[in-house]
């Protein structure tokens, strides 16, 4: 009997050219895949739940793949966290339906995007957060940020590259919030464009320095124009933080 | 006019031999010494507010030196920022009265030691978090910190290779938290002795573990014998995370 199994997985993306398989690459999928293989024996296909940057991390990221392997669920967890490297790690193993696929069935995805604000780098935080030393007006960035929340085209918001025709995706929510230096983007919606959230990133950041006023990310979205909107903030503050499979846990 | 420049600096010690300068060994001592030669152009002696493990990390680290430069203090970080390694940052330099210094002013510290409590190892806390994959029970551990709490001999909790005779310290407060998976130990005294915090640690996994009897660590204390106590916790785990120069303030 086909099992089709089901892994939650948090991964360090510093080490890594982003989730899929690419040659001569390092990548999370390949490395789970040769994980997979040396517990179950056999090459299985994973399905991940979405694309990842290089340099990207997830707090949550999950994938399935089909197997015949009989090897109780927590026994597989066990020996994956044995043979993975110390910057991919499993917290969720379970079997699903087998018509379960993590990327179609996903409703929804929560990122966060760090930003450690101070003059001075933060020696636990290198690959994991943006250094930004000059000073973020974090309740100013918050009250801008709301204006994301919608259902909207977002072809402002993503870079070329991407082959996907409708850029309408619906944002539930978006929020900045500080604790101490750290300074947090949190972002949920049903789907996200080719580099749309580290794009909102960059146009909050640009808010803030005066290179792009303030209320205007309305208009900017109504453009769809690129060129309107901000940079594109670095990979290494971005994660994937919550994936959601339940229509009603994302609106939440 | 010689001034007396105090600086405040957070590092990452899995990258060092620990704080103080020795041979063969790359310390954070002889990397910021090396940063302010850099800086002011001449070889300063660096007085250091503790000893520190190879291992142990700092939030917080308090040093002087004395110099006859009349460098401005603003320029001063921002020039050891530049060219410190990412492990070390400065985020405070002031100058301070001549007869200051950052050891023998220390009114108190306070240490903190992280422990990742979850089966699957946390890929973002590598070398910055102990990996304790079994249940632990912040709450009766709390319950028993409380008994670390007074002014005691503590040489059941202090390895030997110490010259220290006098072994009496204050505990001003101890406790054990949870959030989430991450579970943190915290200890405000008026000082420590030679591995002092790591035993507490390992005293307390061993009572958690149940090697150890709950209720007995006044006990332990009082029979001043080492081989009553629990192991040596690693030191990864392990941050100075507050020096205070005010007695009001470490005892609040």
């Amino acid at each position: 009997m086909i099992r089709n199994i089901k892994l939650t997985l948090r991964f360090n993306g510093s080490e890594f050219h982003g989730w899929q398989i690419q040659e001569n690459a390092e990548t999370v999928q390949e490395c789970t895949v040769n994980a997979i293989e040396r517990i179950i024996g056999s090459r299985v296909t994973l399905n991940g739940c979405s694309r990842t940057d290089s340099g990207v991390h997830a707090n949550m990221f999950c994938c399935n793949f089909r197997t015949e392997k009989q090897i109780d669920c927590k026994k597989l967890m066990r020996g994956l966290n044995a043979v993975l490297p110390d910057s991919i790690s499993v917290y969720g193993c379970e079997e699903m339906p087998c018509e379960f696929h993590s990327r179609f069935d996903c409703k929804g995805k929560e990122y966060i995007y760090k930003i450690w604000n101070s003059e001075a780098k933060n020696p636990f935080m290198k690959n994991l957060a943006l250094h930004y030393p000059y000073k973020l007006d974090a309740e100013m960035l918050n009250t801008q940020a709301a204006d994301f929340v919608g259902t909207y085209d977002f072809s402002a918001f993503c870079s070329s590259g991407t082959d996907v025709e409708d850029k309408t995706r619906t944002v539930y929510s978006c929020k900045v919030t500080r604790e101490g230096n750290m300074v947090v983007f949190s972002v949920k919606g049903d789907g996200f464009l080719y580099n749309m959230v580290r794009i909102m990133v960059g146009t909050l950041l640009d808010i803030n320095s005066g290179k792009i006023e303030k209320g205007t990310i309305r208009d900017i979205i109504l453009s769809k124009d690129r060129k309107r909107s901000g940079i594109t903030a670095k990979a290494e503050g971005l994660y994937l933080n919550e994936v959601y499979y339940d229509e009603k846990e994302v609106m939440r």
